[in-house]
């Protein structure tokens, strides 16, 4: 796949056929906020009048980032190998909530520093047991890379349904995403890194300080897949495989929280399309995510200073989604229903 | 009941364990956002470290409006009983909505202006057809508005499960709503009306001169059962006895939009407990909402811009309190997933 295969989805056409279904049913013109733009979209990405989210999928990418041993974040490394466990047999926010909402769940080692056990749900696509440090050069090389884009590829074509909802875990991760936000938009680095798990503000100014060494360590690296590779992680370069793949196959794309942005961040340099098949599920209590979602023009369903990550808000959003749908398929017309229209 | 048989529910030991459950979930503190204290409030609410929410129920009280002669609405008086019509018979938005959640829907005839034949779901607890114009004197006798009280505490003590979410259709109601609050806080009237169902400028202003005129023709009436006798609806009044009930039997209270958070209000101001077992499900685009949660000190879950009313935003919200609960039953503990602790 190239990335000229991801076509614009927009189709003047059926996006008034769409609004104006949704301008007849029994409501108040737009009185349904948010949700009617969100309808919208989903009609758009589906191609249909009368969408239906089928088998939905929620993938969390793990890897673990050299970066973590210069103490980025509140929490060891060892949590992201012992969180893909907790995945995997139930008991994380994730698991909850992919269970109450009925939404498949695949967890993958991109790259966890552990060895696994074959666990029903785990897919291991390990392309190395961790990144390299890059605040002292690259955290990857180009072709581990792009091995790890193509492994998110790959999962994502193996995955039935046309909703892909994008979760991660990775001890150190915030700090890939605020470097993958600074570089590739230009913003000071302070302004993109935040407490993650839970730093205090001495955590907070070594963490910053560390990104600016990361920085100063990959000058050449400003391109997106140089950057990815440079600055990312297994995790996030297997979301940008995994994004791609789902917006060539027009899936609709429910985007987490800052860590997956950053994925969708690198996959929309490469291919601005895969926008359109993207609805944002919720603002972070991270502070980079607010400036990451401005920069990619989303304006996210949730705001409930969630921080956790995982794909948790993909999962809660979710609903969401199923109710624009249901509202463009089964809400009566004024016509229908005999209601007069405003006087 | 009097509404002293309302007590406060809090229990210092239950939340202090309820937060040591939360705090020890496999997740950073915090990192839950939103959904941390709302499975709290849960928990206090239902009394239980392991809450289950059980038979939902949404009530949608609905009521015409002596007012909405006045021309305060964009829509005509009829559209109130071809919307119970629409309710009851699967097309509106809450039935749509209460059906994707397997939310039981109940509609209540508490004035409509209108005979209804007999229908599943309808419950015709009608105390007359319509209130009078309250803006040349009160809406509703005090015998008119202790009845409907009455019928809403019945109405919910038949009604099974542990969690009732509010809903309404009234033409004109966000006019007595916006009466509600101006006469029970003291706000300026022009502060507390907007656009409704969908007026344009001049609409407005000639609502704010009718919801002057109303407050001008009902000087005395300023305790809280009066103002809602004098500048509620049946509707209203209804649903403060319901909530009142439900308060009582300790059930869970999904507050809709701007018209049901007015009856909470008035019913906080007869019995303040009640606030304790209430969930804010969204904040309306009315202008007047804003208000009103300031002056009831909720914060509410969902910011979508909805306007719809019927208790649409309490069903769009409700997975979220089901998720609040399913964290605190399932999700694992640090010890018992094996999850290494902060460094």
């Amino acid at each position: 796949m190239s990335f000229s295969e991801i076509p614009s989805i927009a189709d003047e056409a059926l996006a008034a056929r769409l609004q104006s279904l949704i301008d007849h049913k029994t409501k108040p013109l737009g009185s349904l906020g948010r949700l009617e733009p969100l309808a919208l979209r989903i009609g758009l990405i589906l191609g249909s009048e009368a969408p239906v989210l089928r088998s939905p999928q929620v993938l969390v990418c793990a890897a673990d980032h050299g970066l973590a041993a210069r103490g980025v974040s509140a929490f060891p490394s060892d949590v992201t190998w012992q969180m893909v466990h907790n995945f995997v047999t139930g008991g994380a926010a994730v698991s909850v909530l992919a269970r109450q909402q009925a939404l498949s769940l695949t967890v993958v080692d991109c790259g966890v520093r552990h060895d696994f056990a074959p666990y029903p749900g785990l897919v291991v696509r390990k392309v190395a047991p961790g990144t390299q440090d890059c605040s002292s050069g690259p955290a990857m090389t180009a072709e581990q890379c792009a091995a790890a884009m193509a492994n998110g590829r790959e999962v994502v074509r193996a995955l039935p349904g046309n909703a892909l909802l994008l979760g991660e875990m990775g001890i150190g991760n915030t700090s890939a995403a605020a470097l993958l936000l600074a570089r590739l938009t230009g913003a000071d680095v302070a302004d993109c890194a935040g407490r993650g798990t839970g730093l205090d503000d001495e955590g907070l100014a070594r963490k910053i300080a560390v990104l600016r060494q990361a920085l100063a360590a990959n000058p050449e690296a400003r391109e997106p897949l140089q950057a990815l590779a440079a600055l990312g992680g297994f995790e996030i370069a297997t979301l940008v495989g995994a994004v791609l793949q789902a917006a060539h196959e027009r899936r609709v794309v429910v985007v987490d929280g800052f860590i997956t942005s950053a994925a969708v961040l690198v996959a929309a340099r490469l291919a601005p399309a895969v926008l359109e098949r993207c609805v944002f599920a919720h603002r972070s209590h991270e502070p980079g995510h607010a400036r990451m979602l401005a920069e990619l023009q989303a304006e996210p369903l949730l705001d409930l200073d969630l921080r956790l990550g995982e794909g948790s808000g993909a999962a809660l959003a979710w609903p969401l989604l199923v109710s624009a749908c249901a509202i463009l398929r089964e809400m009566a017309s004024f016509e229908s229903a005999g209601v007069a229209q405003r006087s």
